[in-house]
């Protein structure tokens, strides 16, 4: 039996998602975030040792990083659904987005949430100063990266209707998270087929029965 | 014929060292780092809509994102060297590491770089305060998860040779940009076992040649 270990408001949701898909039975292990850090809890240590979530866990093995969990559950139990065939032209494009969603995309998302969490800690004269620097660093690395990722997402999505193939796969799933935060967080109005890709997929019963079960989550 | 756009000092000098052990043929395109900005100069755009490097092509395809090309030199040009095979129970720790690298190792790494030389650019008069500003970022969030992550890395090779079996794989390939950075910067007399690594990899033939071909490199 697969437990996930399924932090709420997290990279997890989407694991979730792809398990109601392939209509595989699975135990939800439920973590809460500390309410004032936001950090997962220490308990995940004992069920992974890097701490974090998502973990997915068989009788024999416990699974960390999402890219790796979304292939081991589409080779162990998709039957072909959600995968593409390594023969076809299109699995290097699957491969392509299974790592550029944590890879080129996620860290520019990260770093964007974490400086606007330090700017509304930082003490209210020193502010001003603080946004001048963080917004510094951003307009000078992470955002052009952002933006550049982002278009190049976009002009896919507008050409395919999913990102590996005429059908929803792996890449699709690893590439939920980032672009369904940001849906939720309004920074998607010049990206128009991304947010069509959203919709669709919150669309599905399968992903309305992993949002029920996963419990708290603002992305949605 | 393979051709790899290669910038100085970057991600992409691993995948020389992957293609000299494999003992392909490639024909290698030098790309120079803005003097000032440090950034990738525009005409890897022409490459890659993304703009970045790595790129590989063939007669047929341009493909970016290290993980994915690893995975593609690997498959159609290993005759089985620097793979795992899908049935044995290691592939999942070789997937586990090839996403690993760039998902969790990489962007705090990287954070690390952007703050530190953030820091160099303020005004004299401001740098105590951007310190105390970026200083708290890094301890509350990116330090510890880095610490974790280097942590967990180490103790998986204090205990096997290489990352995903007793020959180096694709994950190695793929784990050497942020390590050797790691051991390069002075930041790894906590880690033995990883600098140990790293040494092993830099001593190679292959890694020689790469090395030669690959031009400017400040991390080996």
């Amino acid at each position: 039996m697969l437990t996930i270990h399924h932090l709420n408001n997290s990279r997890s949701q989407r694991l979730l998602w792809l398990l109601e898909e392939l209509d595989v039975e699975y135990k939800l292990e439920k973590y809460q975030r500390d309410a004032k850090t936001g950090l997962a809890p220490v308990d995940l240590k004992a069920v992974h040792p890097l701490g974090r979530s998502p973990v997915l866990t068989t009788e024999n093995v416990s699974l960390a990083e999402s890219g790796a969990i979304v292939e081991y559950v589409v080779r162990h139990y998709g039957n072909g659904a959600f995968a593409v065939p390594e023969e076809e032209s299109r699995y290097q494009q699957y491969l392509f987005w299974l790592h550029f969603a944590e890879g080129s995309l996620m860290p520019p998302r990260v770093a964007m949430l974490v400086f606007s969490k330090a700017k509304q800690k930082v003490p209210a004269l020193l502010r001003p100063l603080a946004k001048k620097i963080l917004d510094g660093i951003m307009d000078a690395y992470y955002k052009p990266n952002l933006i550049q990722s982002l278009k190049f997402t976009e002009s896919h999505l507008q050409n395919h209707a999913w990102f590996a193939g005429t059908e929803p796969t792996g890449a699709d799933v690893q590439m939920l998270f980032p672009l369904e935060t940001l849906v939720a967080m309004g920074q998607a109005d010049d990206y128009p087929a991304i947010k069509a890709w959203v919709k669709k997929i919150h669309d599905r019963p399968a992903y309305q029965r992993a949002l029920e079960k996963g419990g708290e989550y603002d992305y949605a």
